[in-house]
């Protein structure tokens, strides 16, 4: 490992999130370089600004310079390495999401948008999210990145695809352990919120909540239930292998 | 096929654009239902408004109503079905794009990712794009789309898959014919221009094109070169299931 190495470190929480201190931290001894959005960015799945330009603040802390975009995740990552960057990062790290990102979730994910778009520029890339809430046991966080880091670095990432981590908001005492798995089907329970603004006008606003399922086998809902970190691969390739050879056979029959 | 069933008609580019008025004519006898965005909405990718309240305006065309919406594809597909439409529609079809959804690009597609806002919420969905510029072929998109909704309504589509489609932008003459094909590696090839403001301070901009990549063999990309529609099975779950083995076996070493 390139211990002088750059990783670059974003999220979808905004730069001034304990999450993103906290992974900046974990990533040590690479060099982080935080290239983060300005605010909140949650649910902008992998949006990247085509028709608006992005802004960027230098901001010194502690003699580091954090980059501070007003673009999306994406936008960061892609300005990050095309842009901010003096040479090519080692690693892109995207987190600590403050919340799951889970089964169906996390198609909408920021986050891990961030750690797809590392992928999509041929960097080993990772998003990493915290799953709970109330006391955040950042020392676990602490501790396992590393392990995180090590394996991402070691294991011969395939250039498309991406390691979606969610780590159990337990005390590293009744953390049990890691898991590798698959993507569950768990998808929000949501509805939209009808309301009326000052003059009288009907918005929509949607509330949602991560569905209950029987948390299926060997999926990432499962992991995290059972207290242990969940790990698993997510790739750029979206088609469904299965599926094609269905619509193969049924092609000659509609044309 | 149930010819009094609603299809929700959206697109990335807006409700004027002329891509959905083609499309709501070619999903006849279906019953569209349009809820598309007031505005082009452009690689927004799977965004969804959570911290901002999405607004609907009805516009009334020839005894017809058209819902515009505030938000981005994805919260038209979710708020159509959620609130606007009396009853869940049969098929949700999302285009015609102006432009290509091939290879890695279509992760950044807002067109896409409506189709695969219709999977999540378990309806069978299609993404249709219109590939190429100059004069529009729209009388092989109007005999290609009827094709495209027969195979997709029969086939009996799995609740997470959706399907991909993009049409060369040739004559119907011209057009070979159909193929099921897998998504592509094609990337884009892009950097950003640096610009100044009016108050001489930095901003930035991303330019891009489609990287011109070897068509590889039953690729999106190759069928669409080769003058054939492109029908491409994307699915919803991410997993890499091939390197998840690889990374179970290399788990040990790191912890």
């Amino acid at each position: 490992m390139d211990e002088h190495g750059y990783c670059l470190v974003t999220n979808d929480d905004g730069w001034d999130s304990p999450g993103l201190a906290v992974l900046k931290k974990a990533v040590r001894p690479l060099v982080p370089v935080v290239v983060a959005p300005e605010s909140e960015r949650s649910a902008v799945g992998h949006a990247i600004n085509l028709l608006t330009p992005v802004r960027v603040r230098r901001v010194k802390r502690k003699g580091v310079c954090d980059y501070i975009c007003s673009g999306t995740p994406a936008d960061c990552v892609k300005l990050g390495v095309k842009v901010l960057l003096d040479k090519p990062p080692v690693l892109v790290a995207s987190g600590i999401n403050l919340g799951p990102n889970l089964g169906m979730d996390l198609l909408y994910s920021g986050t891990v948008s961030a750690a797809m778009e590392g992928a999509i520029l041929g960097f080993p890339s990772v998003a990493i999210s915290l799953v709970g809430s109330g006391h955040l046991h950042w020392s676990t966080v602490l501790a396992v990145v590393p392990v995180i880091i090590r394996l991402c670095l070691s294991v011969g990432m395939p250039s498309d695809v991406l390691l979606n981590v969610n780590i159990p908001n337990v005390s590293l005492s009744r953390l049990r352990g890691y898991r590798i798995t698959r993507q569950g089907q768990a998808r929000f329970n949501e509805d939209y919120q009808v309301r009326r603004d000052p003059r009288g006008r009907t918005y929509y606003w949607l509330r949602g909540n991560f569905k209950k399922v029987p948390a299926e086998k060997g999926s990432d809902v499962e992991a995290v239930t059972d207290n242990y970190v969940s790990v698993c691969p997510l790739r750029l390739d979206l088609t469904d292998y299965h599926f094609q050879e269905v619509l193969q056979k049924s092609l000659s029959k509609f044309i």
